[in-house]
């Protein structure tokens, strides 16, 4: 059971571990001079219909807390919501990373802060006592399994854009956000005026593949330097640009994205027939569903952590790797 | 050639890609909860005859940084060679990760320093005004491939403990070490009064793995959190685990580095026989040679990074997977 | 009018003015060495009833940074109100001198929150994701210019103990609260278990002169050494610590808040009188009211900012050398 | 005998102290937006003979780590002397103001590099590996009390227009380097093309009064905004600048120290006299001297401290209010 407890538990897609095995042919240049790396840009640039600077991290966490970095300095504000990744699942990387830009956070449902919070918030007098409004953050799909439609994101682009902001997304899971949209990676980033994106690759297939996105060459250079910095460039660089070439070949990222995604509805559907109601309606990969104690206590019996508040609703994470048979399972032991 | 170029551009061992892929089954705990980081401190402690705690790390600059955060604090200062990894090929890494610790550097040939010059370096007024001396770091084999004795370290050891000063190790060729020095792990180290190693892996034979390696656990769980701020601490931490324990298994990581040393004594060998003379006595796996403008162009043209300066010494660097034939195609090159 | 508009408008009080004249007598030991720092670790045990420690400091802002960053470390999160000088009058000073400490925003109304706010926020699974909950800082009297009771106080302090928190008083006004409250400092303090105090002096009759109080000796060392090295030991400072000893002395600071917060009591009666109420009881010596246009411009006109915002409050600020008549002038401004 | 010690011992100029209590009239607007503050541009920008921008400080630390901070990054490498204040007088205070730039330490006599060892230690290849060469900080008079030349100056200032790099002077003693040179303050700054000065008031009649004087506006706002951030901004700025423009007006910072440099030669004619040659030739307001067992005796029983190193020449200080009288005293101690 615990393959449900998140797309983190999942192993490496066959096609992108057989990558790495590919790539550890004979000798190598190494910190990115590769001949894997060298494609990053041009791959990622296809990818988005733009051109588009690469810099691959080995987590979540360094690619956002990077990002962060890249658009914003030590006396800048950046906007996230309260429940984001950024806000309290990295353990302060962001302050780290950025020297001690202020993250602030947002309010709002499913994870979710729309354009009149931001406008509110970042409404800040400009003087030397306050931090400086400088970058918004949001985290598509979001960590509650949300979506941001695009209309949706196209406001908030538009208060960032007013306020001389600039936009960063979170895509941990990107692919799941793409795949549940229907849209092109362009529609959802750089047409609407996002300056970077977090790329995630690891809970989507990869062993730990990263990318910061950049649609804006200007922080490259300092971004480069600053992966360096946090220890993030790797020497054997190509055993890393290798799984992010092949996660993102032939649609493999949207493919398994896709798949999880389905296994998720498949699942809340399941649940519903069981009579258990998502918290919120499952967008991605993800479905929130309050549970009872005997159910708490079956899936703790499986492994799972059900997490410390017994009110509180169980999150159920679907994967690259979900079968039929694995949901069959889980709601088996949901049904006590 | 570009094999000799450095030891990152060896490919990864195939027991240790074999471990990485052996791996790749079923669901597993992320973030080290996995079954293989939970053997990780096990591991160590049987390797290094003591009770050792480990906290691993994608990069030697990462394992550098994190270690000196774990030993240092903003206003400390910490003691490294001149010619250091840490002083000058990190991007102010160290100064980043321990949050402004100064480093301070010292000369002496052979990119190493001995306990004179610390003694002398550290005799700081202890006031409020002065960086305070806290914390030693020594690369063992050095950045030109020589060794600190056992001696050597004892005084330099004897200096930090003498004026409550830490000892830290970045032992990116650790192994080199030890397998050129013949002796155990524990005599380089603890016995001697380290309190932290940097734990190369990825130079002989891993992916992308290196570890801290803590004797004392009291920076431990603060350096976790340290790892996890950093970006380091990957979600899926079983493919970096599985590769420190094939590494470190069946003497894996000792076998490697005697063959790096005995091809660059060849190598060494070799070069003498045409009457190149190194600059240093090659005593790990790496050599440096004076070269002529032919032989330089001769490896230019094969690829080889032969550095700005024309008279400086090459670095020439043999690896786990150098053969006899790579070196006889290298003399054949460097002959002319 | 603009004296209403900051206590940090008003000047120094003569006798603190005179107590810096009086040091400038001959040659005296520098960097705190002098005759007057010696004075003030016995002078403010005496004022709080318990040993203390004092590192003074010239701004409100380097106190409460230096006091942050003295209890919490660079993977740990403060707890502060959202509307509070730390949050967001202090352009990231926080952040900066704790290496990146995560401030978290608590609500309230009246600029103050409540134990059941910090309870719930600082409920946080300990574990290496989050930032550790170790600090909970107070602004006595607020920037609202309300109070807690000594109640309130208690009942914070009770999560904090039971969370195994460190609690900081901003007390930039803390003349006005204790003035107010009419309870000793050490009720308001460490008897409930307050570990640091920004004790302000400047808005009360000081030139620059704030200090960092301690009731707990163990971070004493490394505050002076962070002190140092935000450039905030003064060569001479005597200069600065004669204004802290004549601030104290004979309970000018206390006469002085009375004073202040008697003319706002006095101002608030005055704008009642006028039909104009304030937004808030006004509880030390500041009055917040909502105007109308006439009355804004009237202000504005008399050089007062009356924020961007033409719905706010403005606030109205006494101090210790507000005199009857300068009210009689602002009522006659306001009456139109 | 403890005025000796330090130019920081000596009391405030009556005139700068005149018109700390001149300023403390009635209101007046807070953080830099008074009346004194006002003046500071303008009054700077005659005296340095072009547009030139101040911030003040408290302290020579702060104001050398905001010069650093406005002119490097994170990732960047500053060059300074190793005996320089900013070296290892200010507790780490310039890594931590600049989020962690590398201070590369400079050898030479009398404190001085020359742009020889400039050239060499900034010859650093440009990639992402290494701190990038930034800025270079000389020391103007020197921590030994020597000067540098205006060529000196200018042949380092060649290598960093050269490099790219900018240029900081330390010019805590900035007022005695301009009387031993009798130059003009122009030609030893943005003539030479320094950017930005540490320009000191503190040792040499200010109570505590230092300025960052800018001659490029670009890094204005930010350096502002850092000044905050650092609990630089004095809410009652008025009392600092006010300072600042008494101790340039009417040239009193140049009598004062011209006076204390005349003194200094005095005294070192006098030790001439009684056999005790300086180590250095005193350039500026310091002498050091070698002095037996017997006069550092004295000295101690005269409350001067001659240092742990019984062989080091001992410092002597003059100041702006050094007496003839006070020499007579020196002298006749020595004596013994």
């Amino acid at each position: 059971m615990i393959g449900f407890r998140s797309d983190n538990s999942s192993p490496a897609h066959p096609a992108v571990l057989q990558a790495v095995c590919d790539s550890n042919e004979g000798a190598e240049l190494s910190y990115g001079d590769d001949r894997w790396s060298a494609r990053l840009n041009e791959t990622f640039s296809e990818l988005f219909g733009t051109e588009a600077w690469v810099v691959p991290a080995v987590t979540g966490t360094a690619a956002n807390a990077l990002s962060l970095a890249a658009l914003a300095g030590p006396t800048d504000a950046a906007y996230v919501h309260e429940e984001s990744h950024i806000s309290h699942d990295e353990c302060n990387a962001p302050e780290f990373f950025t020297g001690g830009t202020k993250i602030v956070t947002l309010g709002g449902g499913g994870a979710k802060f729309d354009a009149a919070r931001l406008e509110k918030a970042s409404d800040v007098k400009a003087d030397v006592h306050r931090a400086a409004p400088r970058v918004v953050s949001v985290t598509q799909a979001t960590e509650l399994g949300t979506l941001y439609t695009l209309e949706e994101l196209r406001s908030i682009a538009e208060v960032a854009r007013r306020r001389k902001m600039r936009l960063h997304m979170d895509g941990a899971r990107f692919a799941n956000a793409v795949a549940a949209l229907g849209c092109e990676p362009a529609e959802m980033t750089w047409k609407l005026g996002f300056d970077a994106v977090s790329f995630g690759g690891t809970k989507n297939g990869c062993l730990m593949a990263e990318a910061v996105v950049l649609f804006d060459r200007s922080p490259l250079v300092e971004l480069q330097r600053r992966a360096k910095r946090a220890g993030q460039l790797l020497s054997k660089m190509r055993f890393l640009s290798a799984q992010l070439l092949a996660y993102v070949r032939d649609g493999l990222w949207l493919d398994n994205a896709r798949h999880a995604n389905r296994m998720n509805r498949t699942l809340a559907e399941r649940l519903r027939g069981l009579g258990i109601e998502p918290a919120l309606e499952p967008e991605a990969n993800m479905t929130f569903v309050p549970l009872g104690r005997a159910a708490r206590d079956a899936l703790k019996g499986a492994g799972f952590d059900t997490g410390r508040d017994g009110d509180a609703p169980v999150r159920l994470c679907a994967s690259w790797c979900t079968r039929e048979e694995d949901i069959d399972r889980l709601a088996a032991l949901l049904r006590g």
